[in-house]
């Protein structure tokens, strides 16, 4: 990719099918046009909270829908996928996680994103605890002992809340979300028009 | 299109903005995957009342994302699009018109579901009154007096009422909602991976 070429900001929940789609193709959708990818979990559920909505798989018609469609799209991009028992969860230690981890080393956080994604979507296990998402991001060679700590510590769950607020600020209402060069995209199904509108510079 | 080729259903809603670029690149998706396309209007009001949900530019976030994305999606598609002052709107009498055109001329019923679109989208006339639909479907040869009459008549809003009950018994929830072999899409931007789907016979 150009040396300098303006990131794609890629806002996602681990609680999200669609986000965790996402997260498998996206980076070779990055190098694909040439441009860096910056992940930035956040949470659904202040965004449910203000948007009035509820979590998709709870809406009449639509729900239904969905499950059928998280499989579908799963085949599609060739990403294994088993809808979790427990669904949808609660993600905020996976967040705290991330943004710890990311301050320290970007590269393992997105190996940890990628880890707890694999561990909910794919293996079915469930990653809403502390504890799971310490022993998952092990894995991926994190100090657990540290993140145990660190996942209790105000500053961290500031410096987690502080993204969620930012990525509302940039108006992220689902996941996931894409933002280019100030043009938001939401929907993993959006990836073809974001790629024609980056290499088209926009229509 | 090979003989006998089983069709698409094509649900869409007047009033909406992605129903409105699909009925403009529709059927050209249908002779490219072989496949004849049956044009199926609807409503969103009763099914907003089953889902729980708003129309989609009164969600808070989803809302201004939508607005903006109908005029991306259109120049996308290279459709015309002037987002309608008045929106969005009834469109019960488009509806009725449309099967009781259709139970007399197919072809005819598809020519005047493209004015009614045309006439709201690309032209800003508001369509919701029996009388803006009577003088727009005039256009593509429609007798008016006799379809000024057969809006008040039970029988036609009867027909028209279970052409929504139908829809919504199939689980069509949004617009445009397509329907091939018994599988479900819905979005104008799922037409690619319908297009997929035909071809390799499903995933």
């Amino acid at each position: 990719m150009s040396a300098g070429a303006a990131p794609v900001d890629f806002y996602f929940e681990f609680s999200s099918p669609y986000g965790y789609i996402a997260s498998r193709i996206v980076d070779d959708f990055g190098k694909r046009v040439g441009r860096p990818v910056n992940w930035r979990p956040m949470l659904l559920g202040p965004v449910f909270k203000l948007t009035g909505q509820p979590p998709l798989i709870e809406i009449p018609m639509k729900g239904e829908y969905s499950k059928m469609d998280f499989s579908r799209s799963a085949r599609l991009h060739k990403v294994p996928y088993k809808h979790p028992d427990k669904f949808p969860i609660g993600t905020v230690a996976a967040l705290r996680a991330f943004y710890w981890i990311h301050d320290r080393d970007p590269v393992q956080a997105r190996e940890a994103a990628k880890a707890l994604y694999a561990a909910y979507f794919a293996e079915g296990r469930d990653i809403s605890a502390p504890a799971a998402v310490v022993e998952i991001t092990k894995s991926v060679g994190v100090d657990g002992a540290a993140l145990a700590a660190a996942l209790e510590d105000p500053a961290v769950k500031e410096r987690a809340k502080r993204e969620v607020d930012a990525a509302i600020a940039a108006g992220v209402f689902g996941s996931p979300f894409f933002v280019a060069d100030g043009e938001p995209f939401w929907g993993v199904d959006r990836l073809p028009m974001l790629e024609d509108w980056i290499r088209t510079g926009g229509w």
